[in-house]
């Protein structure tokens, strides 16, 4: 009882997360991923997309799992409002990805967590997108996350915990930096 | 019956957008809005995020409906793959983004669409988050969207709806250009 209450576990496999980086050093070509989504236009500025394979360690991954997400404007865009908007996409995958690498920082500091939530904001001047200012940029003028994280460790390891997870966070990275992104028409 | 064959129907109202762009001009404050989501840890990778009210129009607004999204790495990441990836999620938004604009875009050139679909990819090399090589950036080194468009309209036509979409879209200017973040822990 004593042992396992001490054992720190957050549900991260940092074992396997070391394996992978001792062995992705020896064979990067290994590490060239490729994230996939397809969407379809359902009605309006309604869409439904999909989520299921990707490549990564030089092969096509099949996931067991098919997610699918709804996206809409809401009602005051005089939508149907049947899903979250794309922008709201965005703060849910930043939110999601700073909370996986705070996990995973933890239980290779072994610090045990007992409750992570964090609020994800995200301002917008919708005089941008609507095309009445130039001036104005269509998408976010800042974001603002606010985590709060109960765990066995100070206030100090708290912070730097949540540092060390936006320096290794892949969606901290793409907003905050530009990536190319090509649209074609097929 | 030949009236309604001929009347184009995308199902987007853009007469209440020309109207609401037509009112924001005259009132900028009320085009100030703040999206927001909400993110708590379960365990491991895996989180579980919340998207409902936001503000907008000098209030809080109020969905009927509370979106959920659950996000987590995939099983070759030693996860249990309970939910899209963090960077699976910014690809979903891109795309609906990318979507919504081209079915409110034709409408107001009068083009009907018959269906719209995409695939966003995005490539990664993950010696990035893994922490190999501090060269190697984090986020996606590039997206590609590519749309196949039915519509009535020429091949011209449906690149310059794509186009202009892409003009317009918040999430590809949160991807393409940098965005500040603020990470702070309460």
């Amino acid at each position: 009882m004593s042992m396992s209450a001490i054992a720190v576990n957050n549900g991260v496999n940092v074992d396997a997360l070391m394996g992978a980086r001792e062995a992705l050093a020896k064979a990067p070509e290994a590490a060239q991923f490729r994230w996939q989504a397809t969407c379809d236009w359902m009605n309006g500025t309604h869409s439904r997309a999909t989520v299921s394979n990707f490549f990564g360690l030089g092969q096509d991954q099949q996931r067991k799992t098919e997610f699918r997400f709804d996206a809409d404007h809401p009602e005051v865009f005089a939508s149907e409002d049947l899903g979250a908007t794309p922008v709201e996409y965005v703060l849910v995958g930043l939110g999601a990805c700073l909370t996986a690498g705070i996990a995973a920082v933890a239980q290779h500091r072994k610090i045990q967590l007992r409750s992570v939530s964090a609020t994800i904001e995200g301002a917008m001047d919708i005089q941008g997108i609507l095309g009445i200012d130039s001036d104005v940029r269509n998408g976010f003028e800042g974001i603002k996350v606010s985590f709060k994280v109960d765990a066995d460790a100070t206030a100090d390891e708290i912070k730097a915990l949540v540092a060390q997870s936006q320096k290794r966070s892949a969606v901290f990275d793409i907003v905050t930096n530009p990536t190319n992104v090509t649209v074609e028409v097929a």
